[in-house]
């Protein structure tokens, strides 16, 4: 039963259905300016005006990745970028470790034996983070045999932030490239590159950077590029050599989406002009306030220890009396407010909130009381 | 010297400059509803409202290819579509004929040559169609040579319209498998998939469909499809098997760019209420207008025969006493119109009128007389 801290008013009903707000692990809700940069005319991809579009975006995204090295944008989805991270950098039969805590490190899993490489895998339970100590013992099992690690920042699928700072270190000195997911942790968590020392490092448009899917992100290391130069990879779309060349210039190697680039351009600058420091806090904050507030309310939050919990998507476990699916209606259809469910085993398990992109404490305490209205018989 | 066959008053000077209207053969100017549909908030593309819109996407871009076979839709530019049908049909090794006419075709050569390809090619000066006699000729000197032939529909680069339909015939009684660039033909000219029997058809979201790029089509043939299950093709983004399965669900493998999406619904809409054979007529109309004065205002014509002229895109070659540079800096400045010079040899020898997508008999007579205002001394 919900522990009410506050007295809440009973919902009444009404005949208005209110507009959806997204707080699902990205897609996230998008500023207006960003909807109004989408809703622009056409542009020509080889314009001067686009140009002015790229000048922008690309060192601004250096910024927000805390590195000097190029980051090359992808008019594809995330998973691309890990796919051409591997394929720029790794040759069939080449030995990597892949450390999994949830789907999406299984995907990358999955992704890396399915491109010939010879994959191991350290496998936590969901819900859990990765260790050091794990990761130092498989390195040292194995001297000299793996060429990449690819590890998770936050795993979208259950809330674990893996504290990775140490870790990279660890694989930087055995001599691996590191390959980093930060989809959902760019943008919302602190994630220096150059100072942590991460060699090729992804996120995605629709979740930190609050605007729509269609492009993602990648940061590439000098140690990246030089693997780059010892690889075979034969494809035109991906070609990290198409990418540099064609970002020197401010242009792009194949027809970019203009429109998302328009976007990008607007949420950097809102991004930027918070400042990076505060949109940190700003997503620590909406974390702690989520799970103090489901913790008031009785439930049981996945990732129980606060060192390990993403500041990006909290996951909340359902309480015995009502399942996800009546929970996730509860707040759709009465409040308007769209949450995840789990995935895999975890799908009728546990609720997701995302809380990072263009969300503020309004969306925070409005998402608990909805959730307590919801819960309260 | 212009052949004036109307008198025309001399522009005025002004000094509101009008909002830039874009004639270049793609990125194409965007109707008002698909730019609405850029502009909408954020979607979950797991939510059942984006199912919706990929139940009437699917179908909606069989009807415009003509098909009754799958057409997949990659969050990526064209070239990605091409490198698409190229991995998931062909083997490294694999012999491939490239009909070239111009830049575009010339990259199909290219790629396949870097995937790995013992690629051969007939190549034609820009300007110039390929012909069905020395494709035959190709085809009937190396017998159950080439697993794949690939054409080029409509040369964005030139303006020439290839006579596909004989062709796709004669690969077809061959034995190969057909793979069609029909970029900036798909939507503006006639190409009834099935019935031409076009193995591998892509084209891409910024030319006829009228809408931003960020995405590309590609049609798949039970021939292309069979070609698959034999393909070895190891990568994740662009495999067709799983484009397959979550097509039949109304889905999408990877994070789609949503907004692209919803403005693709939009346009479907407006190509299919217009109604395709009046879309064609009106691309078809559209380029006679264009070719005719341009003829009258005493300039060439790149692609002389009527009978290969792209639906598309017009070449016109620059007058002696005016230079590319000259016309497009008058057209853009003084009258807010955005036309292409050439690519490659062609860069300073033709100015390139793209009229596809959205565009009306309005804009065809309105890039008329703005061409012969900049043309007069």
């Amino acid at each position: 039963m919900p522990n009410n801290t506050l007295p809440m008013p009973a919902t009444q009903a009404t005949t208005l259905p209110p507009t959806p707000h997204l707080m699902i692990p990205g897609p996230t809700p998008l500023p207006e300016s960003v909807r109004l940069a989408m809703g622009r005319p056409g542009i020509g991809h080889r314009s001067p005006e686009f140009g002015q579009v790229l000048e922008r975006v690309y060192p601004a995204l250096q910024t927000v990745f805390g590195t000097t090295q190029p980051v090359f944008v992808f008019t594809a989805s995330g998973t691309a970028a890990m796919e051409a991270a591997m394929v720029n950098t790794l040759n069939r039969g080449d030995a990597v470790l892949v450390l999994v805590c949830g789907v999406f490190s299984g995907r990358w899993a999955t992704m890396a034996t399915k491109l010939g490489m010879a994959v191991d895998t350290i496998t936590v339970p969901p819900g859990e983070a990765n260790t050091l100590t794990s990761l130092q013992h498989a390195l040292a099992n194995k001297p000299n045999h793996y060429k990449a690690v690819v590890l998770t920042h936050s795993e979208t699928s259950t809330g674990v932030l893996n504290d990775i700072e140490p870790m990279l270190a660890a694989i930087s000195g055995y001599g691996a490239l590191s390959m980093v997911d930060a989809v959902t942790s760019m943008g919302a968590t602190p994630f220096p590159v150059d100072t942590w020392g991460a060699d090729l490092v992804m996120s995605g448009s629709q979740k930190g950077f609050m605007m729509p899917p269609g492009l993602s992100f990648l940061s590439v290391s000098q140690n990246a590029w030089a693997a780059y130069e010892r690889c075979d990879y034969p494809g035109l779309y991906f070609d990290f050599g198409a990418y540099k060349k064609a970002q020197d210039a401010f242009s792009t190697p194949y027809t970019p989406a203009t429109h998302l680039y328009m976007a990008l351009d607007e949420a950097l600058q809102i991004m930027l002009t918070e400042g990076m420091p505060n949109v940190w806090a700003r997503h620590r904050g909406l974390r702690n306030t989520i799970r103090q507030g489901a913790t008031q309310l009785g439930l049981e939050l996945l990732v129980s220890d606060d060192h390990h919990a993403s500041d990006a998507v909290t996951s909340i476990k359902a309480p015995t009396h009502m399942d996800v699916p009546t929970i996730r209606a509860g707040l759709k259809n009465t409040h308007g407010i769209v949450v995840a469910n789990g995935q895999k085993e975890l799908k009728d398990t546990i609720i997701r909130i995302g809380h990072l992109g263009y969300q503020t404490q309004r969306e925070a305490t409005m998402v608990l009381s909805a959730l307590q209205q919801v819960l309260t018989p």
